[in-house]
């Protein structure tokens, strides 16, 4: 296969997913709860928590067919934590729509987020037979991490003197344990060997920070426009993303006085951005992330050595496809 | 055994289930997230569910060391829907303290509510061996029910024409569904058989059922100083009860325009309780009320026809302090 060909696999198996999250709440009732839910599942996204799910049940000898409501449970369970988060983040937009709690309010969304995640578990279920203890164990400790992930991401709004390390092992929990949790569950429902599980839990892991911290360095690198959306927006907020935590850790003089200013003031404005982009390159901190994407890609492969070659290239096209996006 | 002898192994059992709790998130990180559920967990409660699962187990023949943590993880589960529930209800007090997001705030509130969930799913799975599909399924379909309880209680709030039938179908999901759950569980983890299982299950529903019925007849009919709380105080929030439903079906002229009043001014004043009591009491749905749980109970009890005389009188037991509780 070629990578037009994974594209293609790709959109095939992403339209599945839309179409079973597109019925999983029809005809539920009370409607007041489950058209919240559905308007939340049918509004897009890129799908790729269900893709890994998908791909490391085929990558150990299973079908596709074995994980397609698991695929969809790890999508429920993504887009429960976005609907609290927009809460706690106070969002007004989520993949270009109004957010929840905006579109309807506070009450529905947390109670629609409650119900996503029960539904989630609704569907891991249908695909688990023997070893439904072990699935479900891996599921729960994602769903760990991520309020552990959560709360330190709130934590780190507070204080001052957040460190790399620190900020590593809180995307490891909020973003990269969920990506580590969708590989094992794949794995597992494909029937993996404990090995095969632990390689493909350990690229799930790795290629989320990458994604993180591509993420972070898209925020202010990107293209405007395929972007869709503000330029440096972390910066506006205030974020301390690796980006910002990396320029901190190298700065000193003015340039530190500058970047520590983001964080007296929690943000800085629109019209700033530019010169903090700056101190960015001259710092070399947009070639610290990018080292950094490349480091824990290239881990994230490395822990594929399992698996034949026709599945490491799958997986090397995601991670690739990954670091190059856009958006 | 005697009432006496149930009353001390209540007492015990209570005790058990509040060190579990109490440990349960000791020496977690982060503090922030896990220090407001261990207020929660810590602030008391009757502890009844954890009650069902541990009886429910040893009535088919397990033991109660079978069912602790799940034991444990249902009262996680109640206390998750307390915490979400009080935000919804913007409720300032919870077991005679503020609640959760009084003394913190709202974002910690909603995402200790999750974590708590999270944490409940890993002691749930603690006890599950080789059924665990069948208990998580359980767990999974009471957290559903519990979910569309909660919001058909939402649009009761909003309606002005609810039945009392439907009244029955949201508390048998917001309430009875999780005491079905409880009961259900035990007996799978007890190692029950399929009989079994479903006989504790609609012990556990009918007596949910009767348990929320006597919390609306005590809300207006208890003593003041036993309940700890403002008699009337469903009538001041305009809450539509089972006492209210059946009042509103069975009154005529004047007292039909009163009892309106209370929904289209969403509640009355504290002072014009008694007048409303007056009402119930000439229409006789007091009585009515206590007739409800009767029966109820007795369905509950029925139920139980596949037990033997020993766990029989336990559960017998149970069910008549619910009836007799006065808070």
């Amino acid at each position: 296969m070629n990578d037009q060909n994974y594209i293609v696999l790709y959109e095939t198996e992403r339209k599945k997913i839309n179409h079973i999250l597109s019925t999983a709440l029809k005809n539920r009732k009370p409607v007041s709860l489950y058209e919240p839910g559905s308007y939340i599942l049918n509004s897009g996204g890129k799908r790729l928590r269900p893709l890994l799910v998908l791909l490391s049940s085929q990558a150990v000898g299973g079908k596709f067919s074995d994980a397609y409501n698991a695929a969809a449970a790890v999508e429920m369970l993504h887009n429960f934590t976005l609907v609290h988060d927009d809460i706690m983040d106070n969002a007004d937009k989520r993949r270009g729509r109004l957010t929840l709690h905006k579109k309807y309010d506070y009450n529905t969304a947390i109670l629609t987020g409650d119900s996503l995640l029960s539904i989630a578990h609704e569907y891991l279920l249908k695909d688990c037979n023997g070893n439904a203890k072990e699935v479900i164990s891996s599921f729960t400790h994602g769903l760990i991490e991520v309020c552990e992930g959560q709360s330190l991401d709130t934590d780190f709004e507070l204080r001052k003197n957040v460190s790399l390390s620190e900020y590593i092992i809180m995307i490891k929990k909020k973003t990269a344990a969920m990506a580590e949790m969708c590989c094992k569950i794949g794995a597992l429902l494909g029937g993996g060997t404990s090995s095969q599980v632990k390689a493909l839990g350990n690229y799930g892991l790795n290629l989320g920070i990458a994604f993180q911290i591509q993420d972070d360095l898209l925020d202010i690198s990107a293209d405007e426009k395929e972007f869709g959306k503000t330029i440096g927006g972390d910066l506006i907020e205030g974020k301390k993303t690796f980006l910002f935590l990396e320029a901190l850790e190298k700065s000193r003089g003015e340039d530190r006085k500058k970047l520590l200013r983001v964080i007296e003031r929690k943000g800085i404005r629109r019209n700033q951005v530019p010169s903090y982009k700056m101190i960015y390159e001259k710092l070399g901190v947009l070639e610290d992330a990018r080292r950094e994407i490349k480091s824990y890609t290239n881990k994230a492969l490395k822990s594929l050595a399992v698996l034949d070659e026709k599945n490491k290239k799958i997986f090397k096209w995601l991670a690739d496809s990954l670091i190059h996006r856009t958006s």
